[in-house]
């Protein structure tokens, strides 16, 4: 199996990417995972230079010679990397420069075609990679899974499906800004792609499906609510519990809450901010007096899991769901750990072959 | 002053309904203040036995024959009541039955006209109160506010405005659920509403108002997004920061931040959920081992201070902005404590004359 990582994407690139596909070389349990890394071809060596990595001379060119990249190194390792690196497969691709979260998304399949994204998805696209994970514009990454590797025949709009923790364990968030605005159909869609990577990837029985609404009544919400619950309530596939309150979702109510895109990514970012809160407010509350100090010392184990539970890093990264392969959104900030859960994620949606399945469902269903 | 509180509504009335009046009548330092609590005329005589009150004979027959309400005691009140009471000015008037959340809101001002709400909505009506305080159904309050007592003069919408803690103090949120699909002109006009409240009655010299969205940049969001940042920039009476994002919001970004009303319950309620995913991380956190549980007892005092900061009794009750006379909905699971507050605040609402201001603004504001 192999996993492309954009090189150059996100906050911490390009030293963090490469740190973490380390990482999932070496921790990751599966045989044949080999990881391949756009990376700048202006920027290698002093990258592997700062890295303390020995600086790698050119290996041999595959047939990519007309997109200019080439494969530095291979299987046959031949650097005198640490450890990690000598248990690998882990492999660079050169590309050229970036796309920006301010450049216009678009040109990932245009002027933006050779940066490191953009490399990427055509490494997917020629069937040279079977995934990509990226931390970089979210926006590009959407244009890049939907036209690029394509959609998933009969799906209208792939969603971003971002895993959030509730105090039970986890659930599924879709639409988690793809889509602004959306018709009560792409929600169904939504509903059903998200069931099945959750069943499929992340091994829920048969999970609780909710519509996230102001009220838990049928006849709560706006119009898009109203025919979405109809649509939802009818759909056979799926294990739909009904409306959903935004108060209830951390807490366990469901294990799929499905809304616009919109409406997600105000969700999504709401829950970021109060974790926020949270952390600042137990900054606070530990650091109120010497009491409260030598509390700290004392709960310490209690903040350490609490902080592990909360923090994105553990999970990875967001599927796309939707592309006729796999494409994982890491957050724009992962460190190295996060990195390595994201290619985690990537290779469990791989093996577990939610893409077909969703396909199977999605042109068998009359419903849709 | 004349505040008038619905004695039924809420999870906890109208037992905790009549103590916060008390509360209120007791601490709240405003000469002239008289409080008036609706109460169902066949549960009266149980209620004041239960709370372990002398059971009142009636009082004199005010002007009010029509809708067959009376008051109950009144200013030279003679019940044997406690401290509390004995320094107060609670009255009781009678009503019939109270709306429920399950009720049409419409009928708040045909077949439930008669319940503690409709009575006092009634009473703000014809000036025998100059603010009502409700922990009743929020659909009916704001059919009571928009249709009974009416909106002001050039105001499209009314919203309803809670106010929320964030890590600096506190912000409002308009539209926090009174009108699920808005167009532009009303985010404008909730903006102005929020503005003069956060200024008068809550003492913000020059509230910084934001526009939720899902980016800062003035390109993102929605159709309505798009259109409503264009306003808004262009509204030279208040300070417009341009667009916030979720995250940033319950870390201080902004004194008033608005969208609409829709998208505005699901962050509110989103806001509410963390807080209860963090009171249970909270617990886990302490309770996990001999060691944390030390932890707690050194840390009290600051988990105490978290727990209020975070509790919506300390702050009371949301206004709904835009109606002719202030309307305050108390939280349903509100306690007396909770009911005391809000009436605390419609009472800063009425001298604040903040009416007058948004009226002042909207009949001069040229943008709108």
């Amino acid at each position: 199996m192999k996993i492309v990582i954009d090189g150059m994407g996100g906050d911490n690139a390009p030293d963090e990417v490469i740190k973490g596909a380390f990482l999932a070389a070496k921790e990751i349990k599966e045989p044949d995972l080999k990881i391949l890394i756009t990376i700048d071809a202006k920027q290698l060596s002093t990258t592997f230079s700062r890295l303390g990595l020995p600086v790698p001379s050119e290996g041999e060119t595959l047939d990519l010679n007309d997109l200019g990249m080439k494969f530095v190194g291979g299987e046959s390792d031949n650097y005198n990397f640490d450890e990690a690196t000598a248990q690998s497969n882990v492999h660079f691709v050169y590309s050229d420069g970036v796309i920006r979260v301010e450049d216009n998304p678009m040109e990932i399949r245009k002027s933006k075609k050779g940066t490191s994204m953009g490399v990427a998805f055509d490494l997917v696209k020629r069937g040279k990679a079977d995934a990509i994970v990226s931390a970089g514009s979210t926006a590009a990454l959407m244009v890049g899974g939907s036209m690029v590797i394509g959609r998933i025949k009969g799906i209208k709009r792939p969603a971003l499906a971002p895993i959030m923790p509730s105090i039970t364990g986890n659930y599924l968030l879709l639409d988690g800004g793809a889509n602004l605005e959306c018709r009560p159909e792409m929600l169904l869609q939504f509903a059903i792609m998200g069931s099945i990577y959750m069943n499929k990837v992340m091994g829920f029985e048969s999970p609780r499906v909710g519509l996230l609404n102001i009220g838990t009544e049928k006849e709560k919400g706006r119009e898009l609510e109203l025919a979405a619950h109809e649509l939802l309530i009818n759909e056979k596939t799926i294990n739909f519990i009904g409306n959903v309150e935004a108060r209830e979702v951390p807490l366990g109510a469901c294990d799929v809450i499905i809304t616009d895109g919109y409406t997600g990514n105000i969700y999504l970012k709401t829950v970021e901010g109060m974790g926020g809160f949270m952390k600042s407010s137990m900054k606070t509350l530990f650091g109120k007096n010497f009491s409260t100090k030598i509390g700290y010392l004392f709960a310490k184990s209690g903040v350490a899991d609490f902080s592990k539970k909360t923090d994105y890093r553990e999970v990875g990264g967001s599927p796309l769901l939707g592309t006729a392969k796999p494409v994982i959104k890491a957050h724009g900030s992962s460190n190295s750990k996060a990195f390595k859960n994201a290619i985690g994620q990537a290779v469990r949606f791989v093996k577990s072959e939610a893409v077909n399945e969703i396909e199977k469902h999605i042109s068998s269903g009359s419903s849709i």
